[in-house]
């Protein structure tokens, strides 16, 4: 008999799994119900629509629901929203666009429900002007906006990657733009030397940067015009025609909660190597999911898009009947911010990586991007970690003009649990437009290797 | 009683070592004879210097001789050679720039005396004109040349690094430049892909490159003019004003060899995991030495610049009591060619593969360097070779205008004797600006994985 796979939610992880199935074994019926009406978007690519550099956001889409309907032979159905699944029954409860309701067994399901930009309760926080930025609507609107009202200031609240992605956009588009952050640094998880070059840099472009200042709401007469903060002397205010909040996601779990799948510690649905709640049948991946952190070896939650695509396809190939792992996660990431940018992986926290029973060293370094007398040679921060008593490589971030995809070379020492003295053995290539002969990951781990000792 | 440190050869291996054990041990007494009076200089840069984007010739001294003599304090001795070693009394004899001869007691002896550049026995290769590329000298004396005699056409025999790096050199320098290779492709431990596309560049960029061909000589009237070539329908001649030959390197072992010290199978110094020779208390390090393959796990001689910083360093610090592994080569190396340029790790090459005892699967594709919809994305051809039946990566190459030190995934991988299942499941960093999703490292491991099966 044929058996039935079906996805809730049709993004990255859904979809992943959806064409996977369908490749592997063509004669399953796939079926994926998608409450909005994009599927397989690029996320990430939104603040460069707002920007201006890619002129149609369906550019961000990386197969229509044509293509999966048609070449690919999924039944997908967007504006089709799943309201309950009853794992014991084996059958999810939907609501179509019409409101009409039905019931569709399975055979297979994956909860892809996602994650969604946290909104905290700040006043004013439902004034025309002020946005998350989160799905392609989104980002449509604020382009609307831009076009519409032609603000003049913007205020982006919270210093992680889409708030710094947003400020470049924003200013490219002709905004002066003030940023506020809680915390000491921005871009919390890159550690506190990259954070601080990249600061720098964002103040060099005109980013009125405010750190360890709370915002605590917004103002205006229906539309937003100012943002209220608070700072030393008591409440502050600053103009802002349109407002960014960026604090973050949360997983999207609540589906999953009500059929009783359980949820990890992270707040994200728990899951084992394979991807499988704790629910026969029912596989959860992407925002909404917990993964392995390859460092700590324990349940993590980093929404990141290929976290969410690997362990899609992954599941893909378990449900078609090749059990695959999903993969562990290193955090890794990088983030442009106007003419630099940061990268990072692993743990480069000292704080996190003591929490997580390590005994953390850590150096940070300046090396130059190329060989020193080679044309465009630029400095590269680099930060890397290690346990003192494992010699083991925790994390590392890199901050600077280029060269950032190195962190690629740490996400795969992690991998391999390399040492330092492993890492700083490296054979990477070199050729003087390229690197110095010494790579500076190599050099890091020559600095940091003598420290150990 | 303090010991004696002597090193033969004043570049990247020696001056590495030479620094590392004053580092270590200030109480040792280093001495370096160096032949000539170039220390410690970067020859990847020459190119660089001949094309005119390097200035002075100085600026690719990485330590000065004074700062080695004052600031680390090591007695180096430029224009010295070392005629002789004799292991049993523990001396090498010594040739001062005066002619004058004496012998130098060591208790620890570095041979670091490099490589130099193959000259065949081609008709004419005496001309005036005719140059290889393999010290700085060298780089002088084509600088001199172009300036002096404004040369027009030059023909580069060779399609290796140099070759390929002195075309671009010589094309930016005004030269209409052609090319001979011996072999079916250039770049040969690129593998036939990347070199399709370099080549594809090479020809778009105005080079009148000719493969599977034998040149056999050169004309001239004291001065070259002329290069005479085996054509399909025999001998051929094209005008070559100036001539580099580029057809590699040959280690230079004699000194080494009339001491007795042992020579492996590639015809270089063989050592073993700590850069030791047959010799009590003799290394070799550098271009003149075999090194671990760390693929094969047979020894490899691939004459590189962190090959021999990495092993001078390591020996360095084994001389002063901490033995250190010199480490073992990836053959890690990557290459600029005009506005494109080729990487590569490990065994590209198919029939290489087959000789060390692997089956080996490749695959090839085309990714894009970023996000697709990102401006300034382009085409990067990715060969990925893996052993049928373990599985393990082998090697990779990658060719493209941009995100070619992705190469460093692999040698990473490679070290960590990685399957192809691991290595696509890797969480490397993306962002649109960066990379797609899949990073084309990933996007190949999974093609590449579904072939294996």
């Amino acid at each position: 008999m044929t058996e039935t796979f079906v996805v809730v939610g049709g993004d990255a992880a859904g979809m992943s799994a959806a064409s996977k199935v369908k490749r592997e074994d063509p004669e399953m019926d796939v079926v994926v119900f998608e409450r909005g009406e994009w599927v397989s978007y690029a996320a990430c690519g939104m603040p460069y629509y707002v920007k201006g550099e890619i002129e149609d956001l369906e550019d961000l889409v990386t197969v229509t629901p044509e293509q999966f309907r048609q070449k690919r032979d999924v039944d997908l159905r967007t504006g089709h929203e799943v309201l309950a699944i009853d794992p014991d029954a084996g059958t999810v409860t939907v609501e179509d666009e019409h409101g009409e309701r039905f019931d569709q067994p399975y055979d297979h399901l994956l909860v892809g429900t996602g994650a969604s930009a946290i909104e905290p309760p700040f006043d004013g926080i439902g004034l025309e002007g002020v946005f998350t930025i989160h799905d392609m609507d989104e980002a449509d609107a604020i382009d609307d906006y831009l076009e519409a009202h032609e603000p003049e200031t913007a205020a982006i609240v919270g210093g992680g990657y889409v708030g710094v992605e947003m400020a470049e956009a924003l200013d490219e588009r002709g905004l002066s733009v003030s940023m506020f952050e809680m915390l000491p640094h921005i871009l919390q998880p890159f550690g506190e030397e990259a954070a601080r070059v990249v600061e720098g840099h964002l103040r060099e472009q005109g980013v009125d940067l405010h750190l360890e200042t709370a915002v605590q709401g917004f103002d205006g007469d229906g539309r937003v015009d100012r943002v209220a903060f608070e700072a030393e002397d008591g409440l502050e205010d600053a103009p802002a025609d349109l407002v960014i909040v960026g604090v973050g996601v949360a997983p999207n779990t609540s589906l999953a909660e009500e059929a009783g799948i359980e949820l990890g510690e992270t707040g994200a649905i728990a899951v084992d190597e394979y991807g499988r709640t704790n629910r026969a049948d029912i596989y959860a991946a992407g925002d909404c999911a917990e993964a392995t952190n390859v460092v700590t070896g324990e349940p993590d939650h980093v929404p990141l898009a290929l976290t969410a695509n690997r362990a899609g396809r992954a599941i893909g190939q378990t449900v078609a009947g090749s059990p695959t792992p999903i993969g562990e996660i290193a955090g890794s990431a990088i983030v442009k911010a106007f003419d630099i940018g940061a990268s990072r992986a692993g743990i480069v926290d000292e704080e996190r990586a003591r929490e997580a029973g390590f005994d953390p060293v850590s150096v940070s370094i300046d090396a130059s991007s190329r060989a020193h007398y080679y044309p465009g040679a630029t400095d590269l921060t680099v930060t890397l970690v290690a346990d003192r008593g494992s010699e083991r490589v925790l994390g590392a971030s890199l901050a600077g003009p280029e060269g950032l995809k190195r962190i690629d070379t740490v996400a795969t020492a992690l991998e391999a649990g390399m040492t330092v003295s492993e890492l700083q053995r490296l054979d990477l290539a070199y050729a003087p437009p390229f690197s110095p002969v010494w790579d500076p990951i190599l050099t890091a781990g020559k600095v940091l290797s003598g420290n150990l000792e």
